[in-house]
Protein backbone atom coordinates (compact mmCIF):
# COMPACT_ATOMS: atom_id res chain seq x y z
CA UNK A 1 0.00 0.00 0.00
CA UNK A 2 1.52 3.74 -0.77
CA UNK A 3 0.54 6.25 0.80
CA UNK A 4 -0.30 9.16 -0.66
CA UNK A 5 0.94 12.46 -0.61
CA UNK A 6 -0.19 15.88 -1.95
CA UNK A 7 2.30 18.56 -2.78
CA UNK A 8 -0.01 21.98 -2.47
CA UNK A 9 0.94 25.36 -3.30
CA UNK A 10 -0.35 28.69 -5.12
CA UNK A 11 2.89 28.87 -7.29
CA UNK A 12 4.99 26.26 -8.85
CA UNK A 13 5.26 24.27 -6.05
CA UNK A 14 8.95 23.76 -6.10
CA UNK A 15 9.33 24.91 -2.39
CA UNK A 16 7.09 22.37 -1.38
CA UNK A 17 8.49 19.25 -3.23
CA UNK A 18 11.81 20.31 -2.26
CA UNK A 19 10.69 20.13 1.39
CA UNK A 20 8.49 17.45 1.15
CA UNK A 21 10.83 15.08 -0.37
CA UNK A 22 13.22 15.46 1.86
CA UNK A 23 11.87 14.71 4.68
CA UNK A 24 9.93 11.79 3.18
CA UNK A 25 13.66 10.66 1.95
CA UNK A 26 14.25 10.07 5.64
CA UNK A 27 11.82 7.21 5.53
CA UNK A 28 12.95 4.38 4.01
CA UNK A 29 10.73 1.23 3.13
CA UNK A 30 7.78 3.46 3.36
CA UNK A 31 6.06 3.41 -0.58
CA UNK A 32 4.75 6.68 -1.23
CA UNK A 33 2.31 8.18 -4.28
CA UNK A 34 2.63 11.86 -5.38
CA UNK A 35 0.42 14.29 -6.38
CA UNK A 36 1.12 17.82 -7.40
CA UNK A 37 -1.08 20.82 -6.96
CA UNK A 38 0.59 23.60 -8.23
CA UNK A 39 -0.84 26.81 -9.23
CA UNK A 40 -3.57 25.82 -6.77
CA UNK A 41 -4.99 29.68 -7.01
CA UNK A 42 -8.38 29.98 -6.83
CA UNK A 43 -11.42 28.40 -4.48
CA UNK A 44 -12.75 25.90 -6.53
CA UNK A 45 -8.87 24.60 -7.45
CA UNK A 46 -8.79 24.37 -3.42
CA UNK A 47 -11.64 22.13 -3.51
CA UNK A 48 -10.94 19.99 -6.07
CA UNK A 49 -7.80 19.12 -3.73
CA UNK A 50 -9.95 19.02 -1.22
CA UNK A 51 -11.84 16.04 -2.97
CA UNK A 52 -8.83 13.76 -4.30
CA UNK A 53 -6.83 13.80 -0.90
CA UNK A 54 -10.27 12.60 0.91
CA UNK A 55 -10.88 10.19 -2.28
CA UNK A 56 -7.59 8.77 -0.89
CA UNK A 57 -8.16 8.90 2.85
CA UNK A 58 -11.38 6.74 2.50
CA UNK A 59 -10.03 4.60 -0.52
CA UNK A 60 -6.35 3.45 1.33
CA UNK A 61 -7.69 3.35 5.42
CA UNK A 62 -4.36 5.83 5.34
CA UNK A 63 -4.42 10.00 6.02
CA UNK A 64 -2.92 11.40 2.78
CA UNK A 65 0.16 13.35 3.90
CA UNK A 66 -0.59 17.09 2.18
CA UNK A 67 2.70 19.63 2.12
CA UNK A 68 1.85 22.82 1.73
CA UNK A 69 3.11 25.99 1.09
CA UNK A 70 -0.12 28.24 0.18
CA UNK A 71 0.10 31.25 1.44
CA UNK A 72 -3.42 32.70 0.53
CA UNK A 73 -5.70 32.55 4.14
CA UNK A 74 -8.77 31.39 2.18
CA UNK A 75 -7.15 28.79 0.53
CA UNK A 76 -5.81 27.05 3.61
CA UNK A 77 -8.56 26.98 5.01
CA UNK A 78 -9.94 24.90 2.72
CA UNK A 79 -7.23 22.15 2.32
CA UNK A 80 -7.31 22.62 6.32
CA UNK A 81 -10.97 20.29 6.45
CA UNK A 82 -9.04 17.67 4.20
CA UNK A 83 -9.25 14.46 6.39
CA UNK A 84 -4.86 14.37 4.96
CA UNK A 85 -2.32 15.49 7.80
CA UNK A 86 -1.50 18.94 6.94
CA UNK A 87 2.46 19.92 7.20
CA UNK A 88 1.90 23.74 6.69
CA UNK A 89 5.13 25.22 6.04
CA UNK A 90 4.23 28.47 5.46
CA UNK A 91 1.88 28.73 9.22
CA UNK A 92 4.49 26.71 10.91
CA UNK A 93 7.10 29.01 11.04
CA UNK A 94 5.78 32.30 9.88
CA UNK A 95 4.48 33.57 13.06
CA UNK A 96 7.61 32.94 14.56
CA UNK A 97 9.09 35.02 12.30
CA UNK A 98 6.67 37.80 12.26
CA UNK A 99 7.44 38.20 15.68
CA UNK A 100 11.13 38.11 15.53
CA UNK A 101 11.22 40.23 12.61
CA UNK A 102 8.94 42.65 13.69
CA UNK A 103 7.26 43.18 10.54
CA UNK A 104 4.31 41.35 8.58
CA UNK A 105 4.95 38.97 5.79
CA UNK A 106 3.59 40.25 2.31
CA UNK A 107 0.69 37.25 1.93
CA UNK A 108 2.15 37.24 -1.35
CA UNK A 109 2.10 34.39 -3.69
CA UNK A 110 4.93 32.96 -5.35
CA UNK A 111 7.46 35.61 -4.23
CA UNK A 112 10.71 33.14 -4.06
CA UNK A 113 10.26 31.16 -7.47
CA UNK A 114 9.70 34.42 -9.61
CA UNK A 115 11.77 36.41 -11.85
CA UNK A 116 12.58 38.79 -8.95
CA UNK A 117 14.45 41.72 -10.58
CA UNK A 118 15.85 41.59 -14.31
CA UNK A 119 19.13 42.27 -13.24
CA UNK A 120 19.35 39.21 -11.59
CA UNK A 121 17.34 37.35 -14.14
CA UNK A 122 19.79 38.72 -17.18
CA UNK A 123 23.04 37.08 -14.66
CA UNK A 124 21.47 33.51 -14.58
CA UNK A 125 20.60 33.86 -18.18
CA UNK A 126 24.20 34.87 -18.98
CA UNK A 127 26.08 32.83 -16.92
CA UNK A 128 23.67 29.73 -18.65
CA UNK A 129 24.75 31.24 -22.29
CA UNK A 130 28.50 31.20 -20.94
CA UNK A 131 27.94 27.72 -19.72
CA UNK A 132 26.95 26.61 -23.24
CA UNK A 133 29.18 29.02 -25.18
CA UNK A 134 32.16 27.52 -23.02
CA UNK A 135 31.18 23.67 -23.23
CA UNK A 136 32.91 21.10 -24.37
CA UNK A 137 34.98 20.66 -28.09
CA UNK A 138 34.56 24.73 -28.13
CA UNK A 139 38.16 25.75 -29.81
CA UNK A 140 38.54 28.86 -28.49
CA UNK A 141 36.68 29.29 -24.68
CA UNK A 142 36.59 32.64 -22.69
CA UNK A 143 38.75 31.02 -20.00
CA UNK A 144 39.19 34.41 -18.96
CA UNK A 145 36.18 35.02 -18.73
CA UNK A 146 35.35 31.99 -16.10
CA UNK A 147 34.58 31.79 -12.35
CA UNK A 148 35.96 28.13 -12.81
CA UNK A 149 36.97 26.17 -15.35
CA UNK A 150 36.16 22.40 -15.17
CA UNK A 151 38.41 19.73 -16.08
CA UNK A 152 37.95 15.72 -17.02
CA UNK A 153 37.83 13.10 -19.48
CA UNK A 154 34.91 12.90 -21.73
CA UNK A 155 31.72 11.88 -19.54
CA UNK A 156 32.78 12.89 -16.16
CA UNK A 157 30.08 15.15 -15.51
CA UNK A 158 31.43 18.42 -16.91
CA UNK A 159 28.58 19.51 -18.84
CA UNK A 160 25.50 19.16 -16.68
CA UNK A 161 27.98 20.56 -13.43
CA UNK A 162 28.52 24.20 -15.56
CA UNK A 163 25.21 24.41 -16.44
CA UNK A 164 23.86 23.66 -12.89
CA UNK A 165 26.28 26.28 -11.59
CA UNK A 166 24.54 28.58 -13.79
CA UNK A 167 21.26 28.07 -12.98
CA UNK A 168 21.40 27.43 -9.87
CA UNK A 169 23.87 30.14 -8.27
CA UNK A 170 25.04 32.28 -11.37
CA UNK A 171 28.36 31.07 -11.46
CA UNK A 172 30.63 31.54 -15.24
CA UNK A 173 31.49 28.23 -15.89
CA UNK A 174 33.97 27.02 -18.41
CA UNK A 175 34.86 23.26 -19.28
CA UNK A 176 37.97 21.94 -20.78
CA UNK A 177 37.93 18.58 -22.69
CA UNK A 178 41.00 16.95 -21.53
CA UNK A 179 42.44 15.09 -24.46
CA UNK A 180 44.62 12.07 -25.07
CA UNK A 181 47.56 14.54 -26.48
CA UNK A 182 46.90 16.53 -22.96
CA UNK A 183 47.10 12.93 -20.95
CA UNK A 184 50.35 11.88 -22.23
CA UNK A 185 52.28 15.56 -22.04
CA UNK A 186 50.21 14.74 -17.73
CA UNK A 187 51.06 18.89 -18.00
CA UNK A 188 48.06 21.46 -17.92
CA UNK A 189 47.35 21.91 -21.56
CA UNK A 190 49.26 25.74 -21.86
CA UNK A 191 45.66 27.52 -22.74
CA UNK A 192 44.54 27.07 -19.06
CA UNK A 193 47.97 27.52 -17.08
CA UNK A 194 47.82 31.43 -17.01
CA UNK A 195 43.76 30.14 -15.46
CA UNK A 196 45.02 27.15 -13.03
CA UNK A 197 44.07 28.63 -9.27
CA UNK A 198 40.96 28.40 -11.58
CA UNK A 199 40.69 25.28 -12.62
CA UNK A 200 38.56 22.46 -10.67
CA UNK A 201 39.14 18.86 -11.91
CA UNK A 202 36.29 16.23 -12.00
CA UNK A 203 37.27 12.35 -12.10
CA UNK A 204 35.21 9.15 -11.97
CA UNK A 205 35.61 5.50 -11.19
CA UNK A 206 36.68 3.95 -14.19
CA UNK A 207 33.46 1.23 -14.24
CA UNK A 208 31.09 3.57 -13.78
CA UNK A 209 32.82 5.55 -16.63
CA UNK A 210 32.90 2.65 -18.78
CA UNK A 211 29.08 2.15 -17.97
CA UNK A 212 27.99 5.69 -18.94
CA UNK A 213 30.00 5.40 -22.40
CA UNK A 214 28.78 1.82 -23.23
CA UNK A 215 25.34 3.80 -23.03
CA UNK A 216 26.30 6.50 -25.21
CA UNK A 217 28.44 4.17 -27.63
CA UNK A 218 28.62 0.95 -27.48
CA UNK A 219 31.27 -1.59 -28.41
CA UNK A 220 33.76 1.83 -29.01
CA UNK A 221 37.76 1.83 -27.72
CA UNK A 222 36.18 4.55 -26.39
CA UNK A 223 34.08 2.57 -23.50
CA UNK A 224 36.47 -0.41 -22.80
CA UNK A 225 37.34 -0.92 -19.83
CA UNK A 226 41.23 -0.88 -20.64
CA UNK A 227 40.85 3.12 -22.03
CA UNK A 228 38.48 4.39 -19.37
CA UNK A 229 40.95 2.92 -17.01
CA UNK A 230 43.93 4.38 -18.84
CA UNK A 231 42.28 8.21 -19.17
CA UNK A 232 41.34 8.25 -15.19
CA UNK A 233 44.32 7.09 -13.93
CA UNK A 234 45.91 9.64 -15.94
CA UNK A 235 44.14 12.82 -15.55
CA UNK A 236 44.55 11.79 -11.45
CA UNK A 237 48.16 11.88 -12.30
CA UNK A 238 47.97 15.06 -13.75
CA UNK A 239 45.51 16.28 -10.94
CA UNK A 240 48.33 15.45 -8.38
CA UNK A 241 51.21 16.25 -10.07
CA UNK A 242 49.90 19.82 -11.26
CA UNK A 243 48.36 20.35 -7.68
CA UNK A 244 44.79 20.47 -8.77
CA UNK A 245 41.86 20.19 -6.36
CA UNK A 246 39.48 17.37 -7.58
CA UNK A 247 35.97 15.36 -7.26
CA UNK A 248 35.20 12.19 -7.47
CA UNK A 249 31.92 12.30 -8.91
CA UNK A 250 31.18 8.62 -8.90
CA UNK A 251 28.08 8.00 -6.46
CA UNK A 252 27.40 12.31 -6.47
CA UNK A 253 24.54 14.28 -8.11
CA UNK A 254 24.63 16.74 -9.69
CA UNK A 255 23.29 18.69 -7.13
CA UNK A 256 26.45 17.86 -4.67
CA UNK A 257 28.64 18.00 -7.16
CA UNK A 258 27.81 21.81 -7.77
CA UNK A 259 27.74 22.40 -4.15
CA UNK A 260 30.83 20.81 -3.29
CA UNK A 261 32.71 22.62 -6.16
CA UNK A 262 31.25 25.98 -4.06
CA UNK A 263 32.76 25.10 -1.47
CA UNK A 264 35.90 23.74 -2.54
CA UNK A 265 37.13 25.95 -4.83
CA UNK A 266 35.73 28.98 -2.70
CA UNK A 267 33.72 30.94 -5.39
CA UNK A 268 31.26 33.50 -4.78
CA UNK A 269 28.17 32.94 -5.70
CA UNK A 270 26.58 35.92 -8.23
CA UNK A 271 23.11 34.69 -7.37
CA UNK A 272 21.41 35.49 -4.12
CA UNK A 273 23.82 36.79 -1.97
CA UNK B 1 20.88 46.99 9.51
CA UNK B 2 20.99 43.94 8.05
CA UNK B 3 19.48 40.66 9.99
CA UNK B 4 22.23 38.11 9.80
CA UNK B 5 20.85 34.40 8.13
CA UNK B 6 22.59 31.07 8.75
CA UNK B 7 21.74 27.87 6.44
CA UNK B 8 23.19 25.12 8.39
CA UNK B 9 22.71 21.75 6.53
CA UNK B 10 24.70 18.51 7.24
CA UNK B 11 24.61 18.44 3.26
CA UNK B 12 24.50 20.63 0.03
CA UNK B 13 22.67 22.91 1.69
CA UNK B 14 19.52 23.06 -1.37
CA UNK B 15 16.88 22.47 1.01
CA UNK B 16 18.05 24.58 3.88
CA UNK B 17 18.55 27.53 1.64
CA UNK B 18 14.71 26.59 -0.06
CA UNK B 19 13.18 26.85 3.07
CA UNK B 20 14.67 30.16 4.48
CA UNK B 21 14.55 32.21 1.48
CA UNK B 22 10.38 30.93 0.51
CA UNK B 23 9.96 32.14 4.50
CA UNK B 24 12.09 35.45 3.97
CA UNK B 25 10.82 36.69 0.60
CA UNK B 26 7.50 37.12 2.42
CA UNK B 27 9.25 39.89 4.35
CA UNK B 28 9.66 43.08 2.22
CA UNK B 29 11.93 46.05 3.30
CA UNK B 30 13.88 43.38 6.19
CA UNK B 31 17.80 43.74 4.30
CA UNK B 32 19.33 39.89 5.02
CA UNK B 33 22.97 39.17 5.11
CA UNK B 34 22.97 35.36 4.03
CA UNK B 35 25.83 32.44 5.34
CA UNK B 36 25.93 29.15 4.10
CA UNK B 37 27.45 26.88 6.48
CA UNK B 38 26.78 23.59 4.00
CA UNK B 39 28.39 20.11 4.40
CA UNK B 40 28.46 21.19 8.51
CA UNK B 41 29.42 17.38 9.13
CA UNK B 42 31.52 17.28 12.19
CA UNK B 43 31.73 18.95 15.72
CA UNK B 44 34.06 21.26 15.17
CA UNK B 45 32.69 22.82 11.99
CA UNK B 46 29.32 23.17 14.27
CA UNK B 47 31.45 25.27 17.09
CA UNK B 48 32.72 27.36 13.96
CA UNK B 49 29.26 28.23 13.20
CA UNK B 50 28.00 28.77 16.66
CA UNK B 51 31.14 31.20 17.22
CA UNK B 52 29.77 33.11 14.11
CA UNK B 53 26.28 33.11 15.10
CA UNK B 54 27.04 34.57 18.26
CA UNK B 55 29.45 36.96 16.97
CA UNK B 56 26.41 38.52 14.13
CA UNK B 57 23.98 38.44 17.46
CA UNK B 58 26.70 40.60 19.75
CA UNK B 59 27.63 42.71 16.75
CA UNK B 60 24.29 43.77 15.43
CA UNK B 61 22.79 43.32 18.61
CA UNK B 62 20.10 41.00 17.17
CA UNK B 63 19.14 37.43 16.77
CA UNK B 64 20.73 35.98 13.75
CA UNK B 65 18.02 33.65 11.76
CA UNK B 66 19.11 30.05 11.75
CA UNK B 67 17.74 27.77 9.02
CA UNK B 68 18.82 24.46 9.59
CA UNK B 69 18.09 20.91 8.17
CA UNK B 70 21.05 19.19 10.35
CA UNK B 71 19.75 15.48 10.47
CA UNK B 72 22.62 14.64 13.11
CA UNK B 73 21.67 15.09 16.67
CA UNK B 74 24.79 15.77 17.97
CA UNK B 75 25.75 18.63 15.63
CA UNK B 76 21.41 19.91 16.15
CA UNK B 77 22.41 20.24 19.68
CA UNK B 78 25.67 21.96 19.45
CA UNK B 79 24.05 24.42 16.86
CA UNK B 80 20.54 24.69 19.60
CA UNK B 81 23.47 26.47 21.80
CA UNK B 82 24.09 29.28 19.63
CA UNK B 83 22.17 33.05 20.72
CA UNK B 84 20.28 32.47 16.97
CA UNK B 85 16.41 31.89 16.82
CA UNK B 86 16.95 28.21 15.18
CA UNK B 87 14.32 27.04 12.79
CA UNK B 88 14.79 23.54 12.87
CA UNK B 89 12.73 21.93 10.29
CA UNK B 90 14.05 18.58 10.37
CA UNK B 91 12.92 18.31 14.08
CA UNK B 92 9.76 20.23 13.43
CA UNK B 93 8.18 17.83 11.57
CA UNK B 94 9.53 14.61 11.76
CA UNK B 95 8.12 13.60 15.07
CA UNK B 96 4.33 14.04 13.40
CA UNK B 97 5.50 12.42 10.32
CA UNK B 98 7.09 9.47 12.18
CA UNK B 99 4.26 9.08 14.62
CA UNK B 100 1.57 9.57 11.24
CA UNK B 101 3.84 6.56 9.36
CA UNK B 102 4.46 4.48 11.49
CA UNK B 103 8.56 4.25 11.00
CA UNK B 104 11.52 5.27 11.98
CA UNK B 105 13.56 8.60 10.25
CA UNK B 106 16.70 6.98 8.68
CA UNK B 107 18.67 10.24 10.23
CA UNK B 108 20.83 9.59 7.26
CA UNK B 109 22.65 12.70 5.58
CA UNK B 110 21.91 14.48 2.26
CA UNK B 111 19.08 11.65 1.29
CA UNK B 112 17.34 14.18 -0.52
CA UNK B 113 20.09 15.61 -2.83
CA UNK B 114 22.15 12.63 -3.61
CA UNK B 115 22.36 10.55 -6.52
CA UNK B 116 19.39 8.07 -5.80
CA UNK B 117 19.31 4.84 -8.08
CA UNK B 118 22.14 5.53 -11.42
CA UNK B 119 18.57 4.80 -12.94
CA UNK B 120 17.34 7.65 -12.24
CA UNK B 121 20.52 9.78 -12.62
CA UNK B 122 20.97 8.44 -16.22
CA UNK B 123 17.36 9.51 -17.02
CA UNK B 124 18.04 13.25 -16.14
CA UNK B 125 21.32 13.34 -17.60
CA UNK B 126 20.16 11.98 -20.95
CA UNK B 127 17.20 14.39 -20.71
CA UNK B 128 20.15 17.21 -20.59
CA UNK B 129 21.88 15.79 -23.39
CA UNK B 130 18.64 15.81 -25.46
CA UNK B 131 18.10 19.04 -24.70
CA UNK B 132 21.51 20.13 -25.33
CA UNK B 133 21.35 18.42 -28.84
CA UNK B 134 17.55 19.28 -29.96
CA UNK B 135 18.48 22.96 -29.35
CA UNK B 136 18.53 26.24 -31.27
CA UNK B 137 19.65 25.70 -34.83
CA UNK B 138 20.42 21.72 -35.21
CA UNK B 139 19.02 20.98 -38.80
CA UNK B 140 17.53 18.35 -38.03
CA UNK B 141 16.33 17.52 -34.70
CA UNK B 142 14.78 14.19 -32.67
CA UNK B 143 11.20 15.78 -32.61
CA UNK B 144 9.56 12.36 -32.49
CA UNK B 145 11.53 11.61 -29.32
CA UNK B 146 10.75 14.50 -27.38
CA UNK B 147 8.12 14.89 -24.88
CA UNK B 148 7.19 18.50 -25.95
CA UNK B 149 8.80 20.73 -28.22
CA UNK B 150 9.13 24.53 -27.78
CA UNK B 151 8.59 27.14 -30.50
CA UNK B 152 9.24 30.66 -29.99
CA UNK B 153 11.63 33.63 -31.47
CA UNK B 154 15.18 34.30 -30.86
CA UNK B 155 15.25 34.78 -27.44
CA UNK B 156 12.06 34.33 -25.88
CA UNK B 157 13.61 31.85 -23.19
CA UNK B 158 13.11 28.22 -25.39
CA UNK B 159 16.98 27.27 -24.39
CA UNK B 160 16.38 27.68 -20.75
CA UNK B 161 13.65 26.55 -20.14
CA UNK B 162 14.33 23.23 -21.71
CA UNK B 163 17.83 22.48 -19.92
CA UNK B 164 15.67 23.11 -16.84
CA UNK B 165 12.88 21.27 -17.98
CA UNK B 166 15.41 18.19 -18.43
CA UNK B 167 17.31 18.74 -15.31
CA UNK B 168 14.56 19.30 -12.77
CA UNK B 169 11.89 16.89 -14.30
CA UNK B 170 13.67 14.58 -16.67
CA UNK B 171 11.80 16.18 -20.19
CA UNK B 172 12.67 15.36 -23.10
CA UNK B 173 12.51 18.92 -24.77
CA UNK B 174 13.48 20.11 -28.36
CA UNK B 175 13.36 23.39 -29.41
CA UNK B 176 12.12 24.59 -32.60
CA UNK B 177 14.08 27.90 -34.03
CA UNK B 178 11.21 30.11 -35.70
CA UNK B 179 12.97 31.51 -38.56
CA UNK B 180 11.26 34.75 -40.71
CA UNK B 181 10.45 32.52 -43.48
CA UNK B 182 8.25 30.63 -40.99
CA UNK B 183 6.93 33.93 -40.02
CA UNK B 184 5.51 34.88 -43.39
CA UNK B 185 4.19 31.63 -44.05
CA UNK B 186 2.03 31.85 -40.61
CA UNK B 187 2.15 28.02 -39.92
CA UNK B 188 3.57 25.16 -38.53
CA UNK B 189 6.56 24.19 -40.36
CA UNK B 190 6.22 21.06 -42.16
CA UNK B 191 9.23 19.39 -39.82
CA UNK B 192 6.57 20.14 -37.04
CA UNK B 193 3.48 18.91 -38.13
CA UNK B 194 3.01 15.17 -37.14
CA UNK B 195 4.21 16.49 -33.59
CA UNK B 196 1.60 19.23 -33.33
CA UNK B 197 -0.07 18.46 -30.19
CA UNK B 198 3.95 18.45 -28.61
CA UNK B 199 4.27 21.63 -29.82
CA UNK B 200 3.91 24.97 -27.06
CA UNK B 201 4.89 28.42 -27.99
CA UNK B 202 6.58 30.73 -26.33
CA UNK B 203 5.80 34.78 -26.33
CA UNK B 204 8.17 37.69 -24.85
CA UNK B 205 6.70 41.43 -24.69
CA UNK B 206 8.09 43.25 -27.74
CA UNK B 207 9.90 45.66 -25.40
CA UNK B 208 11.22 43.17 -23.06
CA UNK B 209 12.85 41.18 -26.18
CA UNK B 210 14.74 44.49 -27.59
CA UNK B 211 16.33 44.67 -24.47
CA UNK B 212 17.38 41.44 -24.17
CA UNK B 213 18.91 41.65 -27.60
CA UNK B 214 20.15 44.78 -27.27
CA UNK B 215 22.22 43.49 -24.54
CA UNK B 216 23.17 40.78 -26.98
CA UNK B 217 23.75 42.66 -30.29
CA UNK B 218 23.69 46.10 -29.69
CA UNK B 219 22.37 48.24 -32.88
CA UNK B 220 21.60 45.17 -35.22
CA UNK B 221 18.36 44.82 -37.12
CA UNK B 222 17.56 41.92 -35.24
CA UNK B 223 17.13 44.43 -31.95
CA UNK B 224 15.00 46.73 -33.08
CA UNK B 225 11.90 47.43 -31.86
CA UNK B 226 10.27 47.62 -35.13
CA UNK B 227 11.91 43.75 -36.27
CA UNK B 228 10.96 42.54 -32.13
CA UNK B 229 7.18 43.41 -32.66
CA UNK B 230 6.79 42.13 -36.13
CA UNK B 231 8.11 39.01 -34.98
CA UNK B 232 6.24 38.64 -31.46
CA UNK B 233 3.19 39.68 -33.82
CA UNK B 234 3.76 37.07 -36.46
CA UNK B 235 4.53 34.20 -33.72
CA UNK B 236 1.14 34.87 -31.90
CA UNK B 237 -0.66 34.94 -34.66
CA UNK B 238 0.53 31.50 -36.08
CA UNK B 239 0.04 30.15 -32.49
CA UNK B 240 -3.46 31.49 -32.54
CA UNK B 241 -4.68 30.19 -36.19
CA UNK B 242 -2.36 26.62 -36.02
CA UNK B 243 -4.24 26.38 -32.29
CA UNK B 244 -0.88 25.79 -30.31
CA UNK B 245 -1.06 26.58 -26.38
CA UNK B 246 1.36 29.42 -25.47
CA UNK B 247 2.66 31.11 -22.89
CA UNK B 248 4.04 34.96 -21.92
CA UNK B 249 7.61 34.72 -20.24
CA UNK B 250 8.08 38.45 -20.05
CA UNK B 251 7.17 38.18 -15.99
CA UNK B 252 8.42 35.07 -15.11
CA UNK B 253 11.67 33.24 -14.16
CA UNK B 254 12.71 29.81 -15.76
CA UNK B 255 11.21 27.89 -12.71
CA UNK B 256 7.63 29.58 -13.47
CA UNK B 257 7.65 28.94 -17.21
CA UNK B 258 8.65 25.07 -16.60
CA UNK B 259 6.09 24.66 -14.05
CA UNK B 260 3.51 26.46 -16.02
CA UNK B 261 4.43 24.30 -19.39
CA UNK B 262 4.32 20.90 -17.29
CA UNK B 263 0.68 22.10 -16.19
CA UNK B 264 -0.74 23.49 -19.28
CA UNK B 265 0.11 20.88 -21.89
CA UNK B 266 -0.40 18.08 -19.43
CA UNK B 267 3.27 15.98 -20.05
CA UNK B 268 4.23 13.30 -17.31
CA UNK B 269 7.24 14.21 -15.64
CA UNK B 270 10.24 11.14 -16.08
CA UNK B 271 11.81 12.22 -13.14
CA UNK B 272 9.95 11.90 -9.25
CA UNK B 273 6.97 9.73 -9.86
Amino acid sequence: MKRAVFFVSDHTGITAETLGRSLLAQFEGVQFNFNAWPFLDNVEKARQAVTQIDYYAAEDGLRPLVFSTLVNPELRSIIKESQGLLIDFFETFTTQLEAELGAKPALAVGRYHNVGNYAKYTARIDALNFGLANDDGVISSNYAAADIILLGVSRSGKTPTSLYLALQYGILAANYPITEDDLEMSRLPNVLRPFRERVFGLTIDPERLQQIRSERLPDSRYATFKQCEFEVRAVEGLYRSEKIKFLNTTAMSIEEIAATILQQAGIKRRLYN
